[in-house]
């Protein structure tokens, strides 16, 4: 089986996590990760533009075969969600632009796939990402992105057994 | 004084409207409207790739030197705020990706500029649109995009007084 590079993120307007893994059949390993922060006091067009081109910089750099965003969480209020929309767009226009497929998973799924329960809290899914990819001294944000980059590389696997059988 | 070029927007997921005029001193000039329709049951990134896709070839296309959008209004739900963001975001990333300055108006600013009021409806400024740019057989959606452009070129000129003030 080919090994496969996933690029997971994290969106948000502050704080966009991101984290890339190779997947060689059930063997995963982290290859780095980090944190984009844009700018919080320049105009929104201006904070999209970084996201998009942080984002695209990870694609040409690390040269993922396959990207994987979280679904947006049900915000409480109208602004919250709006500018949560605005983040994850910038985020996943970047792999969509240079082709890329963009898995999308539940916050639940995500944190199931790696703690084993969809009630799971960031602290233990960081710990978690610890043990799944030893060595990764990934802060919260990252950490995350990490994890939605593992699931993607359990539900890949999921697809293609259940292809063969 | 210069003539310059505006692209205007009004964002959506479903369909997207967009116009192009001229400005020289208070000469406005229609150049061309329309409505981009994404595919409504295609995934996420790839109907935000399409609208995306679409702006940058109307930038390329029309090479204006302004763009203008409006500013999201503020939505009755979450999920309707989150979709709306995802739109505008796509949308407002192609002028920004191409160096264009992207000014945001609020719905009212823009239904002022046009009507002279700002809760006038929809059918009142496609109406106004038509008188402002004689000649226009704009529907609503293209409407819209074409009285932002309109409101952007009330705004910059009036800036542009100010500043000789």
């Amino acid at each position: 089986m080919a090994v496969t590079r996933i690029l997971g993120i994290d969106p948000g307007l502050r704080r966009m996590g991101w984290g890339v893994i190779t997947v060689d059949g059930s063997r995963l390993v982290a290859v780095a990760h980090g944190v984009v922060t844009p700018p919080t006091d320049a105009p929104l067009a201006m904070r999209l533009n970084h996201i998009f081109d942080a984002v695209s910089e990870l694609v040409r750099i690390h040269q993922p075969d396959e990207s994987a965003i979280e679904e947006a969480f049900m915000a409480n209020n109208a602004s919250s969600a709006l500018k949560l929309g605005h983040a994850r767009a910038a985020a996943l226009l970047a792999p969509a632009q240079a082709g890329l497929p963009v898995a999308e998973y539940a916050a639940r799924l995500v944190k199931k796939s790696v703690v084993g329960t969809g009630a799971a809290d960031k602290a233990q899914v960081a710990a978690m990402v610890g043990v799944l990819l030893p060595g990764t001294k990934a802060t919260a944000d990252a950490a995350d992105a990490l994890a939605i980059a593992i699931c993607h590389a359990h539900h890949r696997r999921a697809r293609s057994i259940g292809s063969i059988a």
